[in-house]
């Protein structure tokens, strides 16, 4: 049962089932409001329980929706994690984990636009599985990881490539974090929703365009595996978000180079999730 | 007027001015509770009106405080930023701020423990002025930068030098964010207060030698520099926090180098501000 947050007519924020194009809010089948703790707390067998939507009490979903999850603590991204990417890259093929981040400042839902910034030429796309962790985690195992993810909501880690690389000591961090470069949704659906994790597709459309095109069997790292590495380090918390990796195809590695400009719309489209759509306008 | 932040008897986080040795909790002086948002934007005004706290208002400081911020979303560190350090650690002085940051995870209060890894070798320490953030800031002039800065505070950076440096893709995010890595504090002064931030002595003490002790006059980048510079990219809210950089002396730059072990104690002394004292103990 796919979930998405939204904004109602009342200015207040809600979370709704949702199909593709209608949304169900979750108020008008509970009789007390659902906060975000209690949905990651009450994972797939709390949505189960709902009662199913009658046909009046679908809506159309509004054009764009909110970040599925709200200010996550942690925008984690897996750097350089299917090897064909590693490879149009010209990089090595990581031996461990390569990890970098993203702010929540930069969270934006599906619908709302990407904001192409003044200070870069070279904004680039790319298609991402992300997961959504569902409880706190330090020192888990990878056999043990699974029990920690809540879901999975399509992402996409907009790059500024002319901030990501060739700046003083190499830190990915700004060429990730500008407002609008973390653009997630439409909708989370639970682990036990998502048929195999380990092999499924995951697309980048560039305006009627397929640019990126692959699956998760091709990670290097699988979720488990980077579960188990960043909890070696850090806590995890409910709602802490990883942004898996991206399959080959982004514009910076085709000849000639392509970068993102305004009118155009970028899709991530994750089989057995949904579909991700942000147009690119200037900034002002 | 200093303010920390501390658990009271019955398990509640409060505000609290600080005197370096006492504390005088804020709902002790006002009627309603005193929120973080409420204190971020008061500023220096607000404190100033509160009514000075009589002797018997004072109790002894516990030895343990929060951090004075409760969950910064954002915890920018700017690397290199001194230029003797720079040059200590084979760097070129950088021609634009190095960014990086490090996850609200890692943050401790004074008193607090740092936890040394069992998977680091190499964990290093580094003192900071710390600068938080009082509003909203994006595309904000160097001119202006100084009106969105609410206060300082005392920052330890503490660093795993061996997941810092010589990793795939050279990323320090994790080197940096191991739970505990971020001391700050023990308390918050804000800007009017602290004489002259581009000249304030910035110390390390490793249990009872200094090994670092530099002013912010050897800043590369000065605050308002760092704030203009971030706000081209990012939306800075606040309570947001920058690690403005360390000086020299760093254990990784010294001949045989110094790591922190267990039973080590470091003291981040700044003046105007206090100091932060962290004790290091081994991960179990």
């Amino acid at each position: 049962m796919p979930i998405c947050r939204f904004r109602d007519a009342e200015g207040n924020t809600q979370f709704a089932i949702y199909d593709g194009s209608r949304i169900c809010p979750l108020s008008s089948l509970t009789d007390a409001p659902v906060t975000q703790a209690e949905l990651l707390a009450g994972g797939s067998k709390w949505l189960a329980e709902l009662p199913t939507p009658t046909e009046s009490q679908w809506q159309p979903a509004p054009d764009q929706l909110l970040p599925p999850i709200d200010t996550p603590e942690k925008v984690i991204c897996i750097g350089l994690n299917y090897r064909d990417h590693a490879i149009e890259t010209g990089s090595e093929i990581p031996s461990e984990p390569v990890v970098f981040n993203k702010f929540n400042t930069a969270l934006v839902g599906h619908g709302e636009a990407i904001c192409l910034p003044r200070v870069s030429e070279q904004v680039d796309y790319e298609a991402e599985l992300v997961v959504v962790i569902g409880k706190s985690a330090k020192h888990i195992s990878a056999d043990d990881a699974m029990d920690y993810v809540y879901g999975y909501t399509c992402g996409h880690d907009v790059s500024a490539r002319d901030w990501q690389k060739g700046r003083p000591a190499g830190q990915w961090l700004l060429g990730k974090s500008f407002d609008t470069f973390a653009p997630v949704g439409p909708c989370v659906v639970t682990v036990g929703e998502l048929a195999d994790p380990s092999d499924v597709r995951v697309k980048m459309h560039l305006n009627d365009e397929v640019v990126q095109n692959s699956t998760t069997a091709q990670l290097i790292f699988n979720i488990s595996e980077l579960i188990a590495h960043l909890t070696k380090i850090m806590t995890l918390h409910p709602g802490d978000l990883i942004f898996t990796g991206t399959p080959p195809g982004v514009g910076a590695a085709r000849k000639p180079p392509v970068f993102l400009k305004p009118g155009d719309v970028c899709k991530v489209e994750i089989d057995g999730i949904g579909t991700l759509s942000n147009p690119c306008v200037a900034e002002q």
